[in-house]
């Protein structure tokens, strides 16, 4: 019955510009792996371009309505101070990532995570160009 | 002295379209209940348009500014793609829900949140209609 | 190998109108002193208009875009409800505030929390006035 902790990295390719990757089945297997049943899974984006959150993984919202709404606060495509100190021109990825946030901590009970039918984990990368990104799922509970 | 882990779920009703309910004393009564002095609670919203966060709450930010703040940025009532996918009407629900994030970790200390003075935990519906709704409390820590 | 939790108080000056100050060494600090290899850290910002988050800590961003980024959205200066309330100035704090959120939780495995080369964790202070601030660090872990 004592708490022990587990932590991964799981990687995959994005394709960068607001990307969403839903990532809920590869959290579900670390949750699965661990053998606990109850506690709690860590998700965290490794890199200030990155997003963690959870939606209901549906074309329009992942594909059209996340992105616009983005396009419209915070757009790409604009000189910000960012793009003047490093020559980049990902400022806008970077606004993104710190007002959603990289980090989300879902619990678990009989080996499950407690989600809402519709909702799913997903990954967002705010970035500007395709990258190769690593999450950390970090699984505390007990058997 | 060894860590355990404590986690129930709470249930309310809530009357949509970016009601603020304050659930600090709810999440209070589950770390009194645990009886641990010291560790941490997570507050997880079920449902792909639920919001957790902090709040002074008070009825100007809570039954107004929120609220058209909101509005500006992702307005109901718009013709969204996540719309058309399903006959819905609530592609905003699903952007603030996203954008906001739906998990919270709060420290305690001497079985106490460590919150500020004016500082409550607040379930937020975005949905655009009254549901029943379920948020995870739960408390790691030890005695 | 049984998991413990150590909590401590960091506490600064920070200038306010979205101040957004780098605590990364001082939450390293406090992993370090813990002596804990595998676990995470629970970064929260007590009071109701503070931010925490990550970012890649750069005076373009940090100077200018994130302040110019968020008063276009939840202008300082505005007449809010919640300044008809209390006769405060400082509504637009509070909804960057809940907006952003004031908690997140770092990963961490032998001894080093697992960020990003240019991803600094952040206090934000979104309040109109300088103030004295505290931040919970909180790490559960094993040695």
């Amino acid at each position: 019955m004592m708490l022990d902790i587990v932590t991964s990295i799981i990687e995959f390719s994005s394709k960068g510009n607001t990307d969403i990757i839903d990532v809920t089945e590869k959290v579900a297997d670390k949750v699965e792996e661990s053998g606990f049943s109850e506690g709690n899974v860590t998700v965290f984006g490794v890199g200030s371009t990155t997003g963690i959150s959870t939606i209901e993984y549906e074309p329009g919202l992942v594909k059209h309505d996340i992105a616009e709404f983005w396009q419209k606060i915070a757009p790409y495509g604009v000189n910000y101070s960012h793009n003047q100190t490093w020559g980049d021109d990902n400022g806008a990825s970077h606004i993104r990532s710190t007002t959603q946030g990289s980090s989300l901590t879902v619990p678990f009970k009989n080996g499950e995570m407690i989600l809402g039918t519709w909702q799913q984990i997903i990954f967002v990368d705010f970035d500007t160009r395709p990258r190769s990104r690593r999450v950390v799922v970090q699984v505390i509970g007990k058997k």
